[in-house]
Parts: C-alpha cells; structure tokens; sequence
C-alpha cells in the first residue's frame, strides 16, 4: 500500500532530477551538491547509503563506490517546494573525511576574498591514490 | 583590470544560473536553497546582502525585501566544479532566526520517515504578518 509512493510527494525538475545537499551530522559541514533522479533516491532509501545520478556519466553512482568514502544517510529532508533534498550522512572512509574527489574534506574548499576564489582547505590524501 | 573577473571563474548553467546553498554561520543549520545568476550574485558581492534570482518571478529577489528576513553575507565558498555557490550567512529578521516562507527556521523542515515527508519543526510566526 503506498509502497515508496513518498516518492511521488517531490517536484522533480524537467529532466527528473532533484538537488541534492549532503551535509555531514558530526560537523555540520556542507560537503558536497548533487543530483538524483528517481532510482537513485529508491536505492539511497533502500540502501541507507548515498546514490547519486552522475549527469556526466549518465549513470547511477553509488558514492565511494571507487574511493571508499562512503555517505551512510541519517536522515532526508525534503524543503518547503519539495524541490530540492538535504541529505544527513556519515561521512566514512577517511579520517579526517573526506567528500571532495579532489581528496578534500568538503567540496567547497575555494573561499571568496572579495577577487577572487582560492583554495583555503587541505588536500587530506593524494586523489591519485584514491582514485586507483 | 579585471574588475568582477571573479564572476568569469564560475560556470553557469545552461540557464544562466548557478545553484545556492544558504547555510547560517551560527548554527551551522542549512536554511534554503535558491539560485542567482551574474547579477545577483555581483549585487550580493557589493552589499553583502543575499540576492537571489526568483525563477517563479523572473526578477531579482533580495531575500528579505519583504519580510525582513536578511541575510548578511560572512563567507561565499565554491565548490570542486566552480558551478554551486555555499553562502554562509547570519539569518536577520527574527529570533530565533527564520529563512523560510512558511514561517519556518529553515526550508527543510519535512523529514523523512521511511514512509513519507512530515514536517517536523515549528512555524515561529505567522506568513500572514510577514508578509503583510
């Protein structure tokens, strides 16, 4: 009865997709953005770990499905529109994590100075090796 | 000399916008999330003021105009792909601090119980004396 039919509660956008927001519970961080589609929000519910829709692969990607840096979700939040989903996670994998494929803690590691963008944040591991 | 140059480095989407994460400094709690394109994100640059595009009205939206809920701007950071914006912010208007429409803390107040969306934090004032 009703079987994942809190699916059909979301506003997906014209390409079926939905804005994702992974922040982790233990800091409070922002660590990454991206997108789901349908599929990808069924099996992250189903699976308690994070999948998203890679729209450059065109494919579902399980997160860490190479490096390891898993995202356990701990809990979905879903805004006022239904439009768009913040995502609590456990970043596991790494200590100190990290969620960024450049081998950073956050993916939002460039900090505006009033000119510019720069790099403020540590490269924890070498994407090389995480990447094999 | 490159005057706002900054605004080259970010890539906009097909539509002109980039998405936006609105995170508040205090809290570490993720308020909303919106869009700008290159002139809101450069009226957010020079007022330190959150400026957003309203896709709904085709307009410019400084949020808060209304209802008085401003956000001052303490950090904008990009993310990996230089294509979504984290704007950590202190939320002004009312304590405790509210971001969303529907009288809310933050946008994201329905959680996700294995069956569906329930809203699970309280309205802290009435939309109708808000937005008069």
């Amino acid at each position: 009865m009703g079987r994942m039919s809190w699916l059909d509660d979301i506003t997906w956008d014209e390409r079926g997709l939905l804005p994702v927001i992974a922040q982790e519970v233990s800091s409070g961080d922002v660590l990454m953005f991206a997108w789901m589609n349908r599929e990808a929000l069924a099996k992250t519910a189903e699976t308690g770990e994070a999948v998203y829709w890679s729209r450059s692969r065109q494919r579902l990607w399980h997160k860490g499905e190479e490096s390891g840096n898993i995202q356990k979700v701990r809990e979905m939040r879903l805004d006022c529109d239904r439009d768009v989903l913040l995502l609590k996670v456990d970043q596991l994998g790494h200590d100190p994590s990290i969620a960024c494929h450049t081998g950073r803690h956050s993916c939002f590691f460039q900090r505006h100075d009033g000119e510019g963008w720069h790099a403020v944040d540590p490269v924890l591991a070498d994407p090389e090796r995480i990447y094999k």
